[in-house]
């Protein structure tokens, strides 16, 4: 979110939450719309905790995308995940076409197990969607002295570095490590250029983007977010770089756990489907079997030099002063959202 | 290499020795440099090949480096590396203040052989020296059809984003992925924006670099490669998020493996040193555990896509190009250059 749109919170009436009734609220939401009971507690959790820490374009922004992608029947909010225990390092999850979260969950004592005993473990999800911010499932992991990292491929609106029309997804990567006497070291990044949801904010706010953002329905680069929006693309991040690592999404996220490549899925049956139905892979190492064990220690270290040489503010630092906040003075949310929140799920 | 000194390659009268040829030529200038034959022997092969394929700032410019780094104590070119079995899916090296490659020759078979049983495993090398291009350590393990992903941090020379002063190394990650029918895709690309080999020809050719690549002894941005040879620094590619990579590089390959960071080691004690001294990381996964063992199929679809949106060249296709041309007539060298470098080997 940009400075622009927390002004604009700031400024309107807000109604304050603690986590707990936020997270209440928004499972009994999901309960209403079809989900499961299990379904229903991971992603009201998930949701929850992104509104928490401010990553307002994973929060309750997404609900009304959740709600809408269930009742068109694209995914299954009723699925249960079939975990497979595939080898000494290996979990693989038929995620049944439902959400990549509850899969997570349903996995993530045996792929703990796993990374403790053999040193390094994969995580397979396939058949699954995704519409979440992608740090919520690496972070727990840090919080347990091990170093995770995820991937997972999205929708085509992503134009390859070199080629002209959009293929790949925004294709995030998210990576989390111990620190000793802090919160753990975390970063989720798009390998696109630019997130979908900056793009409309720009439209709506009649800005022009920086130059490398995106093209135009010819393929042209543009700066206008509506020649984006109106049949344009983005652009990786990084040029041939942030491409190469984007086409590695593809890779691991999908050929590898043998779920749908970003161009695959095809929803044209489901109006009103938001969430991209493909694959994730989360590696999880546990540090404890190398360097001497002192891998927290270390990673403490690289901070302290990183904020020597005049670093300010580490990738998640505001999320953490966000959460302080949160948790503090509880959850901010503007009173007309929280309205429609409550009618939702069905309050008076 | 740019085109243009592809050019001045072309214009200089050359002499084309074949891959073995240049092998043997390169394995006993180590060896007259006081390196095992052990050493001399991967080295010699790391470097011949990148020269073969092109990778020419990793190929025989890259000697006189190595035999200053050896001269001067700061390499040891006899270590013997010590192979750890750690657990099920962790191998550890400690390669003894020697070269990295030759850790990992020591340590490839039960790397793969750890793979294929867990179907994922990390070898972790410290206390090396890496000084060569890295697709060479991860594209063997495509063509036996595993995926692999490396990272290895060098020495400080580029400035974290949002900080003041170099702290991180140009800080590479590799991939390669098996291709049904084709040869593997394979990258490596330096987290930095442009890789110090770059920096030193655009230099020596007394060309500018195009801005956003470096900063001056000041911190101010610059397109002079001696102003950033000359107390200054590289910036890292993609701003905050190639910077978060290059930060997760430190993270996995050196305080996971008991390595140095990029700004540990102290090389002022000797003269001429030019290796640095840290850590690799490589994570190999074998996939025929995973997505009903159709990996290289669905690899080569992905492919078949990117080509289908307008991509004409796929990351590692000109080295391919190249090597296919080496392997056809030869493997050009500066007549110059192959003179400096018999001479070298003690030839008359």
């Amino acid at each position: 979110m940009t400075e622009a749109n927390q002004a604009t919170l700031a400024q309107a009436p807000v109604e304050y939450l603690d986590l707990p009734a936020l997270t209440d609220l928004l499972q009994r939401i999901f309960l209403r719309h079809g989900t499961s009971a299990e379904v229903a507690r991971v992603l009201a959790d998930n949701c929850a905790r992104a509104e928490r820490d401010g990553s307002h374009s994973h929060g309750v922004f997404r609900i009304p995308g959740y709600l809408s992608s269930l009742a068109s029947g694209w995914v299954n909010g009723q699925a249960v995940p079939q975990v497979e225990d595939v080898a000494p390092g290996v979990v693989a999850v038929d995620a049944g076409g439902g959400f990549a979260q509850p899969a997570l969950a349903a996995a993530r004592a045996l792929l703990l197990s796993k990374a403790r005993s053999a040193g390094i473990a994969v995580l397979a999800i396939r058949n699954s969607h995704h519409f979440a911010a992608l740090w919520p499932d690496v972070e727990p992991f840090a919080e347990e002295g091990l170093v995770a990292l995820s991937l997972v491929n999205s929708m085509t609106c992503v134009v390859p570095h070199g080629a002209q029309r959009p293929l790949f997804g925004t294709n995030p990567i998210a990576f989390a490590a111990p620190r000793e006497g802090a919160e753990p070291i975390v970063f989720d990044l798009a390998t696109s250029a630019i997130a979908h949801g900056d793009v409309q904010i720009a439209k709506r706010q009649g800005q022009q983007l920086p130059p490398g953002m995106g093209v135009d329905r010819d393929g042209q680069p543009t700066c206008d977010p509506a020649a984006i929006l109106d049949g344009g693309a983005l652009l990786p991040f990084g040029g041939h770089k942030g491409s190469a690592l984007s086409m590695m999404v593809e890779l691991l996220a999908a050929a590898l756990t043998g779920g749908n490549f970003s161009f695959e899925f095809d929803w044209s049956q489901h109006p009103g489907a938001q969430t991209p139905w493909t694959g994730q892979l989360l590696i999880v190492i546990d540090p404890n079997h190398l360097g001497g064990g002192r891998f927290a220690q270390r990673s403490g270290e690289l901070v302290r030099q990183m904020q020597a040489v005049g670093l300010e503010r580490m990738p998640g630092d505001r999320r953490y002063r966000t959460r302080a906040k949160s948790l503090e003075h509880g959850i901010p949310l503007a009173v007309a959202e929280l309205a429609r929140l409550r009618a939702l799920a069905g309050d008076d």
